[in-house]
């Protein structure tokens, strides 16, 4: 059986295609830094090479930014199936470099308790990941000499820093890059060894404001007691986000749009093997700290949050200095699920905010940041269950379709821009440092991720 | 009488006092600032030699940081009152330098709406204050020959950086210091022509503290939801320092030691001429934020506080970043009044911030940070009234003893160190902008400062 020798040849191959990733992981290609443009430029060369290698056509395509990578394989194979399946080359920095075990930039297989893993930057976001599904198709080509699908190949190189190409880039290049569902190789598993499709994503609503207080910074000598503090004001309404009785966030409507997760789906979540202590200790946690009334995974995957990730104001550096600022700023993200509607959201926050100002203080708001609702896939598409069924057999442990705490804005893009469904797919694991030091990809991910697109082409291909 | 002709003197000489203060103010004594070190020895220098020019012995004397100026004169009248005069010729950084409407070191005469004000970086604060008692002792010398009063001159150049010498100083050479009173020029008026004696000054407790949440900065992607974070603990705790409905501070025990103004006071500060509502609009409130049981002037002078100074943590680079951090910080500073212990008061203060923490949050206390209580001055002197009636026959306005919300630890270092008392007597305006650019001095303080100090030698020496 064709299927078979493909497996085979994946499993012969392994470590030639290991090292193909090597290779691959040697070439600085961080986005963000324009120091390292010509790296994120041979990122993209050494892909058109590797996909001509295995006899694909590819081109490198340019765009205001770092390019794209454009291949097509199968196109006289009218009646397959056609997918595109998407990755980014490009990498995350690579400070703080001083708490690196090795080079980052110097890949190298280690032995570790959890097995052995590719260490270095990029291995598993994205990298890895992208080339488990090009080493499929090369191991497919080579046994059979084509491809069961029709495949369209999308490679970006600024994923790591906002993708300001990529939507222009989709919209001038739309009719080439239509297919019938878009592949994603960008997720985790929900734990080590579940194979795991995402099911939703979050959405996200980014807000910023400022309190101002007094005209100018003042001398808590002169104005402590009579002074009103915006430092003291920001907690206040900080902390009037929450109801702390039962963990949900306070702010009037907030709820609006949020859906309980079906019966269903919640049982299937309860068995998918997640290791909720595991997830809550690695990170200093006894216990979950959301909504009361649901489960980790819950809070997690299917509940909206509203988080302040930054807060600053008045002195802050060595000693003490007596001043009552004149003004105290607060950075949040809210995570969205199901309808919630990210400008009906804001609103809803800016006037909660509002509602509170005492006497005498202000608030200024920033007016430059989006928000994006959130993603809920379309699993009823046969796709999704063939292709469910293809990784429970390459990983001989159910699939499951896992919700996702995250927001990958591309799934979203593909729809609105391409009016094509997304599915999601990925190998890595929770402890794989992504955008961290010592970024590793388990080997296991890498072999048994080949496998599995090799099982999930197949499957597509006869449904 | 002898009096009157040092008063016509000073009148007559006061274009040539002018002169000299801005040779002292074209001197750039900023402390802080290592570039500045030998602009400090300096602006020594030149009081040694100023106080030498009027026949007073003087010195500079070196210290680990800036040298102190230590001069004597009248030690043969050993019945005279002995003082000891204390000032500061160093001055405040500059920047920001673009908001200054002259070079800072290059002093000048300006017209202003409120009368002719001299203006340069340390014109008041404290160059020119301190200027106002050599000048009165130069005209009692030039007039009479001799001084009213023994006096010791004891002048540093650390104060507006820490005083880190001070008190090593002041213990090294307790016998030479020691005098019946010490006289310091540093303090505001309490309203424009309104002559002031401070009979209080607030305590200061500093604090800092750290509240840590999870291991690591986490991914709200991974743990929005079932993560603590940190921001929002430090919020909800600095919010509960307060009770609004009252003001007043909500941390248990935080009044203990805290006594009502005796009613007598309380009517005298009614009466002193305090513009509240310029007081508070000046600066953009349109009514107090203090305890609602106390006036304005009460919730300055005779009340605590607990004041939050800084407050950081988290991203507060452009745009945003999804991080749910691992540590937030805060600055804390209380304002201490009658008999409130700094030391207890550190302990009640971080038992209510431990006795709020949620599971798995800690909290870090910088252990640096000093306390020192209240300063009540001991009016019940005669030379108190006796400064009072000479200072009121000067303004032709009835002085009155104002508290004040600052803290000048040396007024407690004259007590606990010298076993002296100290008089604080200032003719700053609130509008003098200390520590801030365009700083000046009114004309009037200078020269009515100059001749209420000829009174109050006058006065001191016949009590």
């Amino acid at each position: 059986m064709a299927l078979n020798d493909v497996l085979d040849r994946i499993d012969t191959e392994l470590d030639a295609a290991t090292e193909r990733l090597m290779d691959l992981l040697r070439i600085q290609s961080i986005s963000t830094d324009p120091a390292f443009k010509a790296d994120c430029d041979k990122a993209a060369d050494w892909l058109v090479a590797d996909l001509n290698a295995i006899g694909i056509t590819a081109e490198k395509r340019e765009t205001p930014g770092h390019p794209m990578v454009v291949g097509h394989v199968g196109e006289e194979n009218a009646d397959a199936p056609h997918v595109l399946f998407y990755g980014h080359y490009d990498v995350q920095p690579v400070d703080p470099l001083e708490l690196w075990n090795r080079p980052p930039f110097e890949p190298q297989l280690e032995e570790t308790p959890n097995g052995t893993v590719i260490r270095g930057r990029g291995a598993s976001d994205d990298k890895g990941q992208l080339m488990t599904f090009v080493e499929a198709c090369r191991a497919w080509k080579a046994v059979n000499g084509s491809l069961p699908c029709r495949i369209t190949f999308f490679f970006e190189g600024e994923e790591e820093s906002g993708s300001p190409s990529l939507i222009p880039f989709m919209e001038a290049n739309a009719e080439e890059l239509k297919a019938d569902l878009a592949l994603i190789c960008d997720t985790s598993m929900v734990s080590r060894g579940v194979p795991s499709i995402s099911s939703q994503l979050r959405g996200m609503l980014k807000d910023e404001f400022t309190i101002v207080g007094p005209r100018i910074d003042l001398h808590s000598g002169h104005y402590g007691g009579p002074g009103l503090n915006p430092l003291r004001t920001l907690s206040e309404i900080v902390a009037s986000f929450y109801d702390n009785e039962t963990g949900r966030v306070a702010v009037d409507g907030f709820y609006e749009g949020v859906h309980e997760v079906p019966e269903d789906q919640l049982r299937q979540w309860q068995n998918c093997g997640f290791d909720e202590a595991g997830y809550l200790n690695s990170v200093g946690y006894s216990q979950p700290h959301g909504e009361k009334a649901y489960s980790t995974l819950e809070q997690q995957w299917a509940r909206p949050t509203l988080e302040v990730n930054g807060l600053w104001g008045g002195y802050n550096g060595a000693g003490s200095k007596t001043v009552i600022p004149s003004e105290a700023h607060c950075k949040i993200t809210c995570r969205l699920v199901g309808d919630m509607d990210p400008d009906a959201l804001r609103s809803k926050i800016r006037k909660h905010v509002e509602d509170r100002l005492p006497a005498d203080a202000s608030v200024r708001w920033n007016n430059d940041l989006e928000g994006s609702p959130a993603a809920v896939m379309n699993i009823a598409r046969p796709e999704f269950e063939a292709a469910r069924t293809a990784l429970s057999d390459e990983w001989q442990r159910e699939a499951v379709f896992c919700g996702m705490g995250g927001s990958i804005p591309i799934a979203g893009f593909f729809s609105s821009i391409l009016g094509m469904d997304a599915m999601l797919i990925g190998f890595a694991n929770d402890d794989d440092a992504i955008h961290s030091p010592n970024e590793k990809y388990d080997l296991k991910s890498f072999h048994k991720g080949i496998r599995s697109w090799a099982r999930v082409l197949d499957a597509l291909s006869r449904k």
